[in-house]
């Protein structure tokens, strides 16, 4: 059977400009679940990954809001807290659509860990806006009480800056190999996963953001997938995103992608790493790497859609 | 080999009186996780659950204080959360304590789901208190904007009441099954499982509170535990608990908890639980069912500490 991982976008899970209700992400989910039941009945054996953007973002204005009575956590800690409240929906809606197609599995989410090294240049020079946003004085403040490093949004205001190394490995593959091959669906890498470094016998958590495509990508290929599907909110990669004449890419030889990705075509935060994990994947091993739109997932699993990464 | 099902109480995760600090979660579990390693070391299989309630605590705090802005999420979305969050760190400290012994092992967590009946007279009168303290005209306002039921807590002030609802299986014990076969330590169950009724064919979340040792009973037995070990802050169940003249208990035969439990000898929420728990183990057929103090683990196991309950 083929392997599949599947790259949710966190707005796909919380969709832009939706009123952030629990309801709205569970219809959400329950949207993705149908297209993910779709990929299974096509025949292929599926893993699930996921973004954690928008609810960490939510988790992190909660603890700052109470920061006086209740300890707020380390990033690591509420990256956990959101592949446990993702992880659920996705997991009950995955199973309610799989159960009512009469095509019953097990469906299970991994609280997942990925490697990142610790000499990795990224907690050198944080650059992932997260959290509120404060005046200078406040951040200032934090600077000095917490340790963060705050830093002057485009946006405006100021935010603190965390590091987003560079995955290595994903700690949990064994296990998520193990449940693929038993049939179970998993929901995986959530967010990226939490970042860990080795430090001798130990995993220490990092206050950081893993990209989670890149994290998908190399679970991906730990797990032996033919495929690596990353789904976001656009039909296909686009080049000259955002002028007056953008084209759309139907297919993308790896040396062409990675001149663009040089030549920083594509958006840092946004399609960039979707490609640079497309290209991680191929050149890696990877068979296949599509990036499409949510709706359109068996499609661009069939060749038809979305823009396909191709060895070259 | 054998397989035995490990409950840590909430407060061995956040210990009682102990500053909430994110480090001091961390170093409750790091203990907990090298009685884990004691007992595989032992010889046994290991399934581990464990309570949420400080922590589903603070993370409610968290909500209401934002609710302004960021929707709270129901209860079963915060619980979903605290597994996150818990299982990160049982997690990662068992993962430590078992490579620093040279007996490395996969360490899962796997969020789980805990049915309970849609017609549990729990949900017509809810009665665990959960979440912050509130002046009774807040709590009125609660009542009419949420649908919250809110009830004058003895401790002063008011607050939301729940239901408890009893569990009567867990979702996942076929995916907890397999994983130990395979020799994975697994982390399951946490805060007694998000409470899910069937509805038709779809599993729907409740805003409730499942008791984690009743849901690990269940658990055990569904997985084929021969022990039942239910690890908290006291050495044995005592008779006349809070006396002047409280009596250690070293071995309760089932007969004799009923009746204990009819008479309202062990607390409702403290020792009643987990004695009901044991109870339930042993009249499914479970082969033993110890509660004890978590620093004497293993002592238990080999039937050297705490209270055995026993068939008869």
């Amino acid at each position: 059977m083929q392997r599949v991982v599947v790259a949710l976008g966190g707005n796909a899970l919380l969709r832009r400009g939706a009123d952030d209700t629990f309801q709205e992400m569970y219809d959400a989910a329950r949207a993705a679940a149908e297209r993910i039941a779709d990929i299974a009945a096509a025949g292929w054996e599926v893993v699930v990954t996921h973004g954690n953007g928008p609810q960490v973002g939510r988790i992190l204005l909660q603890q700052e809001a109470t920061a006086g009575s209740v300890h707020p956590m380390p990033l690591d800690g509420c990256g956990a807290e959101s592949q446990g409240q993702i992880g659920y929906l996705l997991q009950v809606t995955i199973g309610d659509v799989f159960f009512e197609r009469g095509m019953e599995r097990p469906v299970v989410t991994v609280l997942t860990l990925t490697r990142v090294r610790p000499d990795d240049p990224a907690f050198r020079s944080p650059t992932k806006y997260v959290g509120p946003f404060y005046t200078e004085a406040e951040a200032h403040g934090l600077e000095t009480a917490r340790g963060y490093t705050m830093k002057a949004d485009p946006h405006g205001g100021w935010r603190r800056v965390v590091p987003s190394p560079a995955p290595y490995s994903i700690v949990e593959t064994p296990i998520v190999e193990r449940l693929i091959a038993d049939g179970a669906i998993v929901i995986a890498s959530g967010g990226g996963g939490v970042p860990v470094i080795e430090d001798g016998p130990r995993l220490v958590g990092k206050e950081g953001v893993v990209d989670k495509d890149l994290a998908a990508a190399i679970l991906a290929h730990e797990a032996g997938a033919q495929v690596l599907l990353i789904l976001t909110d656009v039909p296909k990669v686009q080049r000259g995103y955002g002028t007056l004449m953008p084209e759309d890419i139907d297919r993308l030889p790896v040396s062409e992608a990675k001149e663009l990705l040089a030549a920083g075509e594509f958006g840092a935060g946004s399609m960039g790493p979707k490609v640079q994990a497309a290209v991680n994947f191929l050149e890696a091993g990877g068979a296949r790497a599509v990036i499409a739109e949510l709706d359109a997932a068996t499609d661009a699993l069939a060749g038809a859609a979305g823009t396909e990464l191709v060895p070259g």
